[in-house]
């Protein structure tokens, strides 16, 4: 059997059920549009576990979401959704994308958490766009987009405060949202939450605690994904 | 005498006023940031003619701008303004960096004109960016957005149809405020309108009429700068 979808971090499988998928989370690690690329053992079994748990805390809360229920170490069933082509992106912290674009150092607080949109398109970059890029493009409709940035501040909200129990800020991190199968006109949060697209500095020491270890060869990659789940374990127990 | 800045295109020089400047256009062209450079004969002359005839057209449809009368040839008197770091794009078709961006080919047509905002920053590349980049970075207040949006808009619905009346299309153009120096709280159009900053097309054979063709090397640069103010001149006759 071949998978409906492999990605860069996950395979997406048929199930019985025509509107649920399975999804498989990978040992790969992928950085700079794929052009870094590595295998880490443990690392679908870590993030598996830690967007689990953060899914469930997060439904919890009343966040609509794709998950059903975690199938083993490394596998899920998600609600099938017809994924939107707009990537979002919430920024409380400067780092990563916004310090390039911007020549900002790295670590500065925002006044206001910062929401950004860009195409989930690898070819392209994922390129930062607007509202007015969107609409031409046809990849949201203006109430969707109202709803993914109504959504989006939500989660932050929620994720930043949660964090926080875990000593851990959270610094940045991405969302991807997607049309119900069954009931296209709702949007649920779908994808991974995970260290993969959170950016996570430990709130004592300022250490990274994310993917930002595999992109500028930190070391201790996995341990840090293995501290993070041990501490998000602990806020959720 | 020095003046007080020398830019790409452009000098401002002090004058007995001081909220009033001098501004010197130059004959040098660049592009891509400054990577490409040549000089022109008659650029100078060509873009100052055009824009001083569309800024007093701009002035007599209600559109408050910096200009206060040309001097000679490659001068005119402008208001004193503090630029705005924010460039303003306007897209009416796809062209330029929008294709780059997005992978869309040239001369799609937008529903609505795209409006973008990007650092006015050669060093960063004067990088595309959203309202809450803005308001963290302090470039602009909520309220002077929105009236950069509004005057864009205005300005675009007024220019389009007088490059219609010019046999031209507007593509796209940029555009620079600054708040007056002798009331900060106002907002004016500053900077230049010329063939530099906006993308223009004969309506009937698609000919690029603007800095494309030094851009691209597609010759006759000058040529097509002369003819736009033919035109311009015969519109506002
Ligand atoms: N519930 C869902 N239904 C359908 N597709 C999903 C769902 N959740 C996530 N996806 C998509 O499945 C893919 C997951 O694999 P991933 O390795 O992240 O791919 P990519 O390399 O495209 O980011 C992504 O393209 C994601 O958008
Ligand atoms: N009325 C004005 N008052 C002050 N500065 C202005 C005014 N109009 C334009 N400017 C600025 O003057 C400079 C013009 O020179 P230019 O060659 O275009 O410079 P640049 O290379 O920075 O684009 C620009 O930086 C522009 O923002
Ligand atoms: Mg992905
Ligand atoms: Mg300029």
């Amino acid at each position: 059997m071949n998978p409906l979808y492999e990605g860069k971090a996950k395979r997406l499988w048929a199930t019985e059920d025509p509107n649920v998928l399975r999804m498989e989370f990978k040992n790969d690690a992928t950085a700079f549009n794929g052009e870094k690329k590595a295998q880490f053992e443990n690392k679908g079994r870590l993030n598996n576990a830690i967007s689990t748990l953060i899914y469930g805390f997060l439904e919890k809360e009343g966040v609509p979401t794709h998950f059903v229920r975690q199938i083993d170490d490394t596998n899920v069933e998600v609600r099938k959704v017809d994924i939107l082509m707009v990537e979002v992106i919430i920024r409380n912290i400067s780092a990563g994308s916004f310090c390039k674009r911007t020549g900002i150092e790295e670590g500065r607080a925002f006044s206001q958490p910062i929401i950004e949109f860009c195409i989930k398109s690898d070819e392209l970059g994922d390129p930062l766009v607007n509202d007015d890029y969107i609409r031409e493009l046809s990849l949201a409709t203006a109430d969707e987009l109202a709803f993914l940035r109504q959504s989006a501040l939500k989660v932050n909200t929620i994720l930043t405060d949660f964090f926080a129990k875990c000593g851990l800020k959270l610094v940045d991190f991405k969302l991807e949202f997607g049309r119900l199968a069954t009931d296209p006109k709702t949007i649920v949060l779908a994808d991974e939450i995970s260290p993969d697209g959170c950016r996570l500095w430990d709130l004592k020491t300022g250490e990274k605690m994310d993917k930002d270890r595999f992109r500028r060869d930190l070391g201790n990659v996995m341990e840090a994904y293995a501290e993070v789940l041990e501490r998000v374990k602990e806020a959720t127990a």
